[in-house]
């Protein structure tokens, strides 16, 4: 990512950038014993932390997810360990046992108690986790953690992803500067909604922590669930914000303006990580925001953006650099939102390709040239109230594209 | 399709097959000028019928829709005119004048009034239909009327499908024997629900009105609304049936062993329509019945089975050969239906897969052969209640396909 025209400061380390976290990760030969890859990390904080996290909705809930929720009552986590190649759902009550022999382990070595640790897993659902595998490499796995494994433990997270994702910023804090680091995984898939979504965040400045989870609740609502279509996420979805105060801040409440400055820097921070799981998905050409003005209520418009975004048809037509806004019509139409065909407007980049239901009389080829572009937004003003929403999408690739474009990816105008 | 163990006897002629039925198609040059083929059919009942349909409940309709609405008030219908091309959907009022001039060119070359018309469009959307090329040959669709002509108004309404939809059956009532004939489109896209889906059905049985709008509007229930998830129908969904009485029977009253007869013979053909609209998805390789059982109430049943059958990443692993159930409790997780996970069980063609929410002990091998055949079923029991559901839908192939196998269609049990 180039620095020009960034709110914050980049800063090297992600994870391991704020003060006083450490990272590491090792290879367990949990994803396939042929292919040589890490895929157990650790996260470790050097000072007490106050964390927050956000869970998937999904009714079924991987072992480590009812973990993590049980030891975050207690809120005094100082350790997250994490898996990718077995997700350790559907596994019953030993994928119970598992999660907690997985952090029980971390916790030994690290002479913490295990409830102060959390258990993240990504992967292939319904098998057993291979403890044996697991189990002997936690010693190897403390013992390397340093300031300079945070790439290691970017990859160690990584299932269908093409590329490892982290972020790491500055941020002036009154007198104090803080730092934010993020890693995250998605999935290299056509909808990040097929997918495991884990994000681990961590922060030195020194917050509240009914402020943090605030926090951390409000930021997941416009970052992360405006990728996701609503309730159709994984097992193991899971965002976590630890915040260890080595920054030296006075600790952030809630209504003031530093309260306000972390809140935009956490939501940023997310919203690059939730930017690079749609942009990672494999063959993945477009990077497509769907904002919904003029609903009637923000269920309404959150509706339509969602039922838009996830539209295959819609994805087709955009990997094919064709406007072609009647798919949108289509899809608005089984949004279930109230609508009126007869007043909504369509834009791509600004420029209208449908008004009032029908085609406007913009030229297709200032249309196509916007779809053409790599990143662009289409809004669609339904003019019937003031509630909006927007979500973040791609396109969608491949031969069944070809196919579909054969027939209707024709000219939108005549 | 061979005839046997099949419940009825099959007969040639597809919508022509009903005595008082005659058909034809001719090629306008809508779908595209550069390929010669069948655009614009007709159908035309020789006497008097009575006529019960259904349309789409997307919110946005295309003109058609609203004329054949319209004209379904007086019900005195002898004929319906059906185009391929063009949607003619979100082309405002220019779109309305345009079904009606359709309706109008056609009643005056049969001699009937032009609300004795249906019209039925598909193909792309918010283009203006080109009626200098339809007007014209509207003379000579009318003149070609015949009852050999099935076959081309079945390969008139095909958009991209693969092949024509077509079926015609043999039904004893009482003394007499009467005929139902039909043919269909739908689309060669992955999912039923991503394109229109037309089908219109002749019979030459004596029914009363009221009879025949119960009957259809039950069978579509069972058949045609099996096959698409949940709102997500197209702009022009239409299916129409027309009753003309020409077999000489008894009018069929509702109540009456007739009516059961009658019902069940219109719900098989609707039902082998449906079957070839989700058979006929370019590169589909597997049939699969999705029956859900145990739901606390019908819409929850209805839930998971949808959610189920709509989930990419279910139909990639079928297509794989992979018996992947954790995708299956996955989906059924996000399906927002009320469950219990330790209660779930699921089965491939009657081999458990998984009891109580985790991997029961059927070999993989015994799975993998259900999914290795081209038809079979999975059946998820919730437990929790008594309600249920199924639905027909197919595997999801091609590379993105590949790119998922990848990762995840390791075995099921290690």
């Amino acid at each position: 990512m180039s620095s020009r025209n960034l709110p914050y400061r980049l800063v090297e380390g992600g994870v391991t950038a704020p003060a006083g976290f450490l990272s590491n990760a090792v290879q367990c030969g949990i994803k396939s014993a042929a292919k040589l890859r890490l895929d157990l990390g650790l996260i470790y904080s050097e000072r007490p932390a106050v964390t927050a996290a956000a869970f998937t909705s999904n009714k079924v809930k991987a072992a480590p997810v009812k973990l993590c929720q049980a030891h975050l009552r207690s809120n005094d986590i100082r350790a997250v360990i994490v898996n990718s190649g077995n997700a350790n759902a559907c596994t019953g009550p030993r994928g119970i046992c598992d999660a907690k022999a997985m952090a029980s382990a971390a916790a030994g070595q690290l002479d913490l108690n295990p409830t102060q640790v959390l258990v993240g897993s990504t992967g292939i659902i319904g098998l057993p986790m291979p403890m044996e595998r697991i189990t002997p490499k936690i010693p190897e796995l403390v013992k390397g953690l340093s300031r300079s494994k945070n790439d290691d433990i970017a990859r160690a997270i990584m299932t269908s992803d093409t590329k490892p994702k982290s972020i790491s910023i500055e941020v002036p804090l009154g007198s104090k500067t803080i730092r934010i680091g993020a890693i995250a995984k998605g999935a290299g898939m056509i909808s990040p909604s097929m997918g495991t979504m884990l994000c681990y965040i961590t922060t030195d400045a020194a917050v509240g922590l009914a402020e943090l989870k605030k926090c951390v609740s409000s930021c997941v609502q416009t970052t992360f669930n405006r990728i996701t279509i609503d309730g159709d996420t994984s097992t193991n979805d899971t965002v976590v914000v630890m915040a260890n105060g080595a920054a030296g801040n006075r600790s952030i409440k809630a209504g003031g303006s530093q309260c306000e400055t972390f809140h935009n820097a956490l939501e940023w921070v997310m919203l690059q990580m939730a930017k690079a799981i749609v942009g990672d998905g494999e063959r993945v050409t477009k990077f497509v925001e769907v904002i919904v003005k003029g609903a009637a209520t923000h269920m309404d418009a959150r509706r339509v953006a969602e039922t838009v975004a996830n539209s295959l048809l819609v994805k087709c037509s955009w990997n094919g650099g064709d406007a072609n806004w009647g798919r949108i019509m289509h899809a608005i139409g089984y949004s279930r939102a109230r609508i009126r065909e007869d007043l909504i407007d369509i834009f791509f980049d600004g420029h209208i390709a449908t008004r009032n239901g029908i085609a406007a009389n913009t030229p297709v080829e200032v249309l196509r040239k916007v779809v053409a572009k790599k990143e662009f937004t289409v809004t669609i003003d339904l003019n019937i109230g003031k509630a909006g929403y927007n979500v973040y999408t791609s396109d969608l690739s491949q031969e069944y594209v070809d196919f579909n474009r054969t027939e209707y990816a024709a000219p939108v105008k005549a």
